[in-house]
Formats: structure tokens, sequence, C-alpha cells
């Protein structure tokens, strides 16, 4: 393995594979199937380590993923954004070669798409149980049922079942505040599945969102879950209580370029376009764009017994705030780490990456 | 051209070359050479409309920007960011290739590059007029003094003089608070070049930053002006008071995917994987992460009379607040674009772009 010299993405494999495995057991013991948001990584290479515990079918964010994935050779995916009809010759494509899912997240998307379909696709309804973000109302049971007769005239389209994303559990102040949002959201879930569930049999029920599938223990009477974020965790899960630090599975390299002890602040070559602009807001009320780790040369990293912070950044640039009276002695040319505030913006931004 | 499907980076061309035109024409009327920052575009064919226009040098932020435009010929390239010590084999290979400007921006550093360094470069220190992110503190004279006797001791190294990088103008509150941080910083910069120019005669200084070389009318004085953003500015710049929204030269495409009329949103495919999560807060208080514009399926953009701002943002998805009793009528499927907070980010994200 070459040094490393600039900001990549490195990944723990066995960090990595150890949060696999555990949200695969997990699933399995209450008899709920996995299906892993692929748009955290979006990596073959950690693909292949689903693949190799066993997973067999994905969600991805866009259709792009889709293809990428596709030719990698997985046969079951799910677009889990709400269809873009643009892409549709795309979409037709994927559907000729895999079994597809699509999300149908507002009223008058079946009609058009119907028409718009040539091959068999499967059909998800995305609910909103809070976030707010898309979805048909849970209660709008009258919406849905149109939706659901539209559906029925398009013999290319196969009424799969319910899916919801629990977004605002990234908002919770607590465990507790999670495993609630989680108990009424699969709620809003299960009651439709049983109103439906005469005229439709057969339909599941897919619940995402890292936070909740992480602290869960169990997912009784869920179909399917579709975490993502839980392959590499970051420091937003880590704030919300959801992962540990040494379960943190990728972190950013960043060079040392100059030293101001002056204002106790270091700068590191790792900014915007390699973490992202994500940012969180500490319970102090400070903002911070990533926390340092130690790194050698090769990539393996070590979590200093103090917490710095990256406290602003620019494009490139990252400025680390070293507490005073640190004992820590950092050298120009230095390689350091950062911890990601949202490590699926961040592997986003870097498609090079190490694993060690 | 193709009809749009995704979120990719839609620039117009005769815009883009307007800004190019106003700055090169400003500069050469105060006889100050432009240094574009190609980081904002990283493009070779934007690239080459500066080449037309009878631009011969640039700065980009990395060692790898440095090594793709040298590629494409450029012969003078400064690399505006402390330079990077685990590069050192890159930086060698690109000072043979051409003219090679080198960053230093804190004590230390001279010795460190001196024995690293085999072949000739430009020299330049930063100076830190106000932004405290980097730089020498330019009332530390006996600091930057010793840093010059030893750079003196490498034949490799030519002194050339100082830069500086006014980042703070970004949170000015007033066009006037520009200007004014404008003559403070570059009086900063000349004052060090007249107390060092007898003993290293021939210094040049060199000022970056697009809100204070937009809002000012000349640069006398100043030897060398490395503007970026300003080839296709962007929101933050509008909200600043640095640019119109008609002078705004790149926008994201965003294909329409939910409608939500009960809450008056739309959800548009275009989220921090195209735009970045740069987010800007208007004056009334409200953050937003875009402004809407229509667009056509060739991507054509027009500016609507009633500002529409992208609210709340994800990986992928853009919600954008529709005024209440608006008379926007949008449908699923239609295509919108959406002007960045900061277009250096939403460029870097969007490599795919469509010229209008």
């Amino acid at each position: 393995m070459e040094k490393i010299q600039t900001p990549l993405q490195v990944i723990d494999k066995a960090k990595c594979q150890a949060n696999i495995q555990g949200m695969i057991q997990k699933a399995a013991s209450s008899k709920a199937v996995l299906r892993p948001h692929f748009k955290t990584h979006q990596s073959l290479e950690v693909g292949s380590w689903f693949r190799e515990a066993g997973v067999d079918r994905i969600a991805v964010s866009s259709v792009s993923m889709a293809e990428f994935f596709a030719r990698d050779g997985w046969k079951d995916i799910m677009i889990a954004f709400p269809v873009n009809l643009r892409e549709i010759d795309q979409i037709n494509q994927l559907a000729r070669m895999l079994r597809l899912g699509l999300l149908v997240s507002c009223p008058g998307v079946i009609e058009m798409l119907g028409k718009l379909l040539d091959s068999p696709a499967d059909i998800y309804f995305k609910v909103d149980v809070g976030t707010h973000r898309t979805g048909f109302d849970p209660a709008s049971y009258s919406a849905i049922n149109r939706e659901l007769e539209e559906l029925g005239r398009y013999p290319m389209m196969q009424f799969r079942g319910f899916v919801a994303h629990a977004g605002h559990t990234y908002q919770a102040a607590s465990r507790e505040q999670i495993i609630s949002d989680y108990y009424n959201g699969t709620q809003l879930l299960t009651d439709l599945r049983e109103h439906f569930s005469k005229e439709h049999p057969g339909i599941i029920i897919s619940w995402g969102d890292t936070p909740s599938c992480s602290v869960m223990p169990s997912f009784r009477g869920i179909d399917e879950i579709r975490p993502g974020n839980f392959v590499f965790y970051d420091l937003m899960q880590r704030n919300l209580g959801v992962c540990t630090l040494e379960e943190i599975a990728m972190v950013v390299s960043a060079p040392v370029v100059a030293l101001h002890p002056e204002r106790n602040e270091v700068v590191v070559y790792a900014g915007a376009v390699h973490l992202s602009k994500e940012q969180l807001r500490l319970p102090e009320g400070k903002t911070i764009y990533g926390m340092m780790v130690y790194m050698d040369d090769n990539g393996t990293w070590k979590i200093p017994a103090e917490e710095v912070f990256m406290v602003r950044m620019s494009q490139e640039h990252g400025v680390l705030r070293i507490p005073e009276n640190s004992m820590l002695q950092l050298q120009i040319g230095q390689l350091l780490g950062i911890i990601p505030v949202h490590s699926c913006l961040a592997a986003d931004l870097l498609w090079q990456k190490v694993i060690v």
C-alpha cells in the first residue's frame, strides 16, 4: 500500500463487517429481511462484503446508482427515491434486467408511470411517517385507494407494499425519542397493511433509517428494513447515541498543512469537497465539521483521549481547534484522520479509498 | 442536445463569458494581472474561454487540480493552498514542467520544503489579512524575515511575493464593508511589500476573493488578482450584493418528483450530492439551500417573478417552498433549475455539464 498523501476515504474493513454482521443478525432474529441502502458507501467492494454475508437485495437512491450495482450483478434493487419520470428509458432497461422496485410518493404519479412503463416493476407507496419530506399521508386511505385502483389498470405494475424512511429520527433528542418514533411510524405502516391487505394480500412493509434500526433490539411485524448509514456510521450517529466512536468504520485522511499555535489551531488538507459541509451542533452550542483521529501512513487510525474538532472549513481547508494546554504535538506533513459528520456525503465525494 | 434528465451543471456561456470579460477589463484598466482561480469551475472548457480571452496564468487549490490543468497546456499555475509536503513527488514533477507557484503559510515550512524541492518553484508567503484561516500575521516582520533568510539557502526557491485571500468578505454585511475589508487588507500587503522591497526587489502582491474583486472599481497598487467564483457567481454572492441574479451563469437542473400542495411544497431531484449542503441565512432568518428557476428541456433558464427557495434538503431530495396563493403550476416530471448557494461546491460535485 502506498503512503497516503491526500484526503481519501479510509475504511476499516473489520469494523465495517462487524456493523454489517450485527444488522444482518438482528434482522434475521426478527424474521425481517435486510435490504441495505447502498447510497452510503456506493462501493462495489463494500457491496461484496454484504453479498458474502448473504445479502441479495439492496436499495439505492438514484437510477444511475441502480445501473452501477446492476452491472455488478445485483438482481433485486429498489430505487428508494420518488420515481424520476425523465429517466423512464433507463428505468425500463433496468426493469428488463432485474427485479426493480420503484417508489411512488404522491397522487398522480401512478397514471403517468403506468403509461410509460414497458417492463414489469414492483411498485411501493412511500408513506410520510412524520418527516414531511415526501410520501402519502398515512391517514389518506381514500387517496391511496384511488392510486391502487389506478395501478390495477397497468399490467406492468405490481403493487408490493408501503415504505417509510423516518428521517426525523436524525433530529431526535434521545434514544428514547428514536424508539418512540419507531413505534409511532411502524404502527402507521402496519395499520395501512391491515387496511389494504384484504384486497391486496401479501403487502410488505419496509422501514428505513439507521438510527431506529440501530437502536431497536428487534423489528417485530416489519417485513423489511433498509438502513444504509450503519455500514460506516459517523459523528452524527454517535451524537445521537446510536453508535460509539469505536464502531465508526470510515474516516477521511487529512494531511497537516499549517500550524497556528498562537490561536491553538491546525490547518489540514480536508475541506468541504472531501467531507461535505454537513455540520453538527454540539450540546454546548459549538458547530463542528468533523472530529480528529490520529492516523499512521497506511491509514490505521486511533481515537485520541481528548476530543479535537474541526471548527471551520472552506473548499479544501479544515481548521482544527486544539484544546489549550493540550499535549498534542502536531507536525507539518503529518497525517491525521477526520471522522465525518455525515459519512454518506463524504463517501459520495471521495471515490478513492483505502481499506485497512 | 439531449433532453436533460437528471441534476447536471447547466452553464450559460454568454453570461459566463461576460463575467470573464468584465474582470479581465477591470484588471487591465488597473494594470493588475488577472490570475483566475480555477477551483470554481474545474473545467477545461470554461478554462478555454479564459485562454481565448488572453489569460495565461491560473490559480488552483490542489496538486491534482494543477496536474489536471497542466495536462491541458497551462504553463503558469499557482497552487493557492498551503503546500502539502506529502505530495512532494508530484510537486517536483510539476515544477519541472511549468512555472509553478507554491504557498507557504506558517513558519517552519520553508526549511522542510527547501530540503525536498528539486526543481525551481516560485514561493509566495500567504498573509492572514483578517480571515484567520491560515497565513502569516502581517505584523510579524521578524518571523517573515527569518523565513526569507531561510529561503535564501535553497536555490530551487524563488521568493515572489505576498498573497492574501480575504475570505472574511463573505461575511460582510454590506458592499461598504467589503470595500473597507479590501482597503484594510491590501494596505497590509503593500506595507509588507514596502518593508521587504529593498532586500527583495520585484515583490508582487496578489489579492483574492470574488466579493472585493467584483465590488472594487479598480485595483490600484495591486499586482495580481485571483478571484474564482465570479466566473459563475451564485446565491451567496447575490445575497452579499456582489452580483445580480441575472449575472449568475450556472444553475443545477432539477426534475420535479413529488407535489405536496397540502403544505405548498414540491420535491425535486437535486440534493446535497448535487448542490452541496452549503446554506444561506436570509435576512428574515430563513435558512435556504438554493433558489428555483424555470428551465426548458434543453437547459435554458428563466428567473421567476416570485422568489422560490429550497428550504430543506437531504442526499438527493430538495424541498421547494411554494409561496401560498402562488400561481406556480408545477408538474411531475417537469424540469426546473436551482441556483446554488455556492457554485464552487456544486460544480465540484457535478462533473456532467450542459452548455447553453
